[in-house]
């Protein structure tokens, strides 16, 4: 990078002008002028609107600094989804504050891992996650102060020691009025940890200004889209991505940037996510496969459907069934493609033209990849010796991308970062290719692909297939060592409720049938097929198919 | 601006980390993968795709750095709205290189003052502006290379002495492979001149930084609208707003960024530019109103309609008796508001629910406001001491304005870039006031504003009135000195063809009406009206006032 003009005399700043750093506290900027009688609502609990929200930022700030934090100081959050995460959102990053936002779903030690790997100063604390941090003064020694809330008013007579104020008298006492201060847009705004699929969980960064240029990108992506599928000022929204995770894909942020009528749900009850989206007219949220499907059976339960809510799926691969179904509940959903170390969102669906003319077949196989590049995203594919692939729908290789929004290096492991960034490009470690018309399809994670007698097997290549058998509800492919031929596939399947007779040649006869038609090399054929109750789950949802072949060697299944 | 964190070790860049710069070439990222085989017409006189656009680029940027131009050297282009000029928007400033869009517009003395006063080393050059340069060495003696274009092959044969190649030439005899470098975001990538309204024209500049963001911003503040009003994967985009004009308001850029069909018209004639609309469906395009005008007579004429085409307004202030002709032509009009200085968009009408439940001519007078801050922009309403008004749609004030892409000074003029940043907000010497809900209003232009007896009057509220009457085609009201009042508002006005037998008398009926009704202050009636056959314009088609006054005093009406 050179400098070439920006000190030349003809171009000099004037001395009064303002240079504009891309810092959150500019998110505000419009919704402070056009949205300040727009709502925010927590569950079926608070309703205010943006005028008190904006208040509330101002106490909050207040609150942090009467405490005796300071800039570059960490402020850790446990909670579900809320008006405080959002409050948090916005007060901490724009007092240089770094916001550390807990992934409460992982197992206790991996909390107390990633609050000891971070050292957060403060804590904004759920009382429901208390037990997690146990005697924090031993067990997560660098938090220095605890703020606590309690939706359950029961809950506050029994406060902990340890706690130095309860969230809402605080703001109460504090005043409404805060000078956010300007400064560097690469100051870092958050922090949070890969949820560790492969060893440890890895701290992530971002920076204040790849935070606004990943809303500004993703939002304007999506706006773009034809109607039904894009996002307007007229939408209403609700995450259901846990706010803990990847800024909920930082939609949070865009809606408030928007100035749209915003939802906050909680803990993730599908009845109580209904009950919302019908209460609200929600139109706009995102989520996982998991989550789609606690949707669509809670509404096939009532009877009803959704009217065209737009949900953006991302995390895992949809399976076609699940698509379908979801097609049929009156859910307008698309895929996207991203991870925690891309803030998170590359790729989306786009819709255009070419989509309207698709059968409904096709539009499900669409809607089921993972779009295409948003905008100013770049994107190759890289054969095993780092050669360019081509972008002609059948070459594969590993994803490595650029974009204004990625993780410059892991928090504390300067080699894990070097390695993700070997030779000047974000290393995904999955396995995609790219059609002519530049839409991205992931074939499988590098780490989990099969190799069978010296070939490699989609895995998801696999499932997708035997997921067509008309008893399976969900399903894994595993790649399980073999003497003979080194790797071979294991199918984990989970039956649905009324199809428990189904055996396993049933669904061998599908892939078999494959293999006929050419669908499928012969050597992809499972060499086993296990029936489980339950997918092992990584905290987000996620398949984890580590603990799955864990689990698999040794006979637990 | 101080820097916090970014230097901590624990957030240090990984070694090869891609910082990824805001530079004008990530913009065809996107493009690149998804977009290879949309097209871009010039005329009806040539069709290419993008993949052919990506390399003439190379070759441009190749026949550039042939010629001995380097980083930080200025290249001024002269030439209607085509693909050359699209193609030098961006080899020029991706070669590190500073775009000079020199307004033809201009008269021929002004033309060589901006080139004379920017210093470019070369100059595309189309031959129909040749006579415009006269003898270069002598009236332009900067310009050392001149590349010659000429859409009629006859004037080929004329090439005068100083060219030093033909564009298609040159490029097709450059490589189509060029490799731009990374450099700083904040280089300089655009100059060009405003109009001119008051002295001498002002040089502004855009870094390469500025117009990413000017594009994301203003582009995202568009899709986010309801059904028939936004921008769309779909759209066919033809700019009426010249591309000199501060770069067509960028949306050449978001055009390609996005990657839509592109259509440019060359000279902007009403009937080309209609049989163009209608050939390829032109869905998306922007002017100011007199090219709003020529469209919907020459489709009158034709006894035709538009089929929606969406047509973003700026640079003057829309009339409701223009509007309504729009409307009812099939054209979903928008307005917006900007300037040179600010790159230019700031605000823009926006589509939500609220419009929906609008008469008919509630729609018309929310339209031809100038809407509501796009993304980012923050705005104030200064009195004369400096204090903030509030946003209550009475308060009026001076409208001052931050954004991340605002001319940071004019070129070689720091007197007046330190005028215009005076207390660290850009201003616009636009009184406005702005309602509770956010949306803009343009009471004046700060210096034209008429102060009669103490009193300020808006000469646009004056001329929103006196156009409703059934004769006027346009008009304009200046002030002029007045012994007695300071100052006195005047009337000009041109009739539509077939009503020239409507007197003075019957236009001021309606104001005295409107005093009656209480619309008006009484010392708001023009206390002259003058009938002129055509109006005083700017190059860029805006009411020139300044010259409207001299005129009116030196008794030439």
């Amino acid at each position: 990078m050179t400098t070439i003009l920006n000190q030349h005399e003809d171009y000099h700043q004037a001395q009064d002008a303002y240079g504009f750093p891309l810092i959150i506290k500019q998110l505000l900027n419009r919704a402070r002028i056009v949205s300040r009688h727009q709502t925010i609502s927590y569950a079926d609990k608070l309703t205010y609107t943006y005028a008190e929200f904006f208040k509330r930022i101002n106490r909050l700030a207040n609150v942090l600094k009467n405490m005796g934090l300071k800039q570059g100081d960490m402020v850790a959050v446990m909670d579900w989804d809320s008006h405080r995460y959002l409050e948090a959102y916005f007060a901490v990053p724009m007092s240089g504050m770094i916001l550390q936002t807990v992934n409460v779903r992982l197992s206790e030690d991996k909390v107390l891992y990633t609050i000891n790997h971070a050292k957060p100063k403060a804590l904004l604390l759920n009382a429901e996650f208390a037990p997690m941090i146990k005697n924090h003064q031993f067990d997560a020694p660098s938090i220095e102060k605890v703020i606590w809330f309690d939706d359950e008013d029961a809950h506050v007579a029994e406060l902990p020691s340890y706690v130095d104020g309860i969230y809402e008298d605080l703001l109460s006492s504090a005043s409404d009025e805060f000078d956010f201060p300007d400064f560097d847009e690469n100051t870092i705004a958050t922090t949070f940890y890969t949820s560790g699929t492969t060893g440890n969980p890895k701290g992530v960064f971002f920076t204040h200004r790849q935070i606004v240029l990943q809303i500004l990108a993703s939002m304007a992506s999506t706006a773009l889209n034809a109607e039904g599928q894009g996002v307007r000022y007229t939408d209403v929204y609700m995450p259901m991505t846990p706010m803990f995770h990847v800024h909920a894909w930082c939609v949070p942020y865009w809606a408030t940037l928007i100035g749209l009528k915003q939802i906050y749900p909680g803990r993730y009850l599908a009845n109580k996510l209904v009950d919302l989206i019908e209460e609200h007219n929600v139109t706009l949220s995102h989520g996982v496969p998991t989550i789609l499907q606690m949707l669509i059976t809670e509404m096939n339960q009532r009877g009803g459907k959704f009217n065209g809510l737009k949900i953006s799926l991302g995390g895992s691969k949809l399976n076609e069934s699940l698509a379908k179904r979801a097609y049929e509940c009156g859910i307008e959903f698309m895929c996207g493609f991203g991870m925690s170390e891309s803030c998170p969102t590359l790729s989306r669906s786009i819709f255009d033209d070419k989509q309207k003319a698709m059968s409904l077949e096709e539009q499900i196989n669409y809607r089921s990849l993972s779009g295409s590049p948003i905008l100013l995203v770049n994107m190759e594919l890289w054969d095993e010796n780092g050669r360019k692939q081509p972008f002609d729908g059948e070459a594969t290789g590993e994803l490595v991308v650029r974009a204004p929004w990625l993780t410059q290096s892991y928090f504390k492991d300067h080699d894990a970062g070097n390695e993700l960034w070997r030779g000047g490009w974000m290393h995904t470690q999955d396995i995609a290719c790219i059609t002519p018309d530049g839409t991205l399809k992931i074939v499988d994670r590098l780490k989990d692909v099969i190799k069978s007698g010296g070939e490699w097997i989609s895995s998801i290549e696999i499932e997708r297939i035997l997921s067509l058998h008309p008893s399976v509800a969900e399903i894994a492919v595993i790649g399980i060592p073999d003497e003979r031929w080194g790797e071979r596939p294991v199918a984990l399947i989970t039956l649905k409720p009324d199809h428990t007779n189904t055996t396993a040649e049933d669904i061998l006869a599908i892939g078999h049938q494959a293999v006929e038609k050419g669908h499928l090399p012969k050597y992809g054929v499972p060499s086993d097929i296990k029936f489980v109750k339950e997918m092992p789950k990584t905290s987000v949802g996620k398949l984890d198919k580590k603990v799955m072949r864990q689990m698999y060697s040794q006979n637990l299944f």
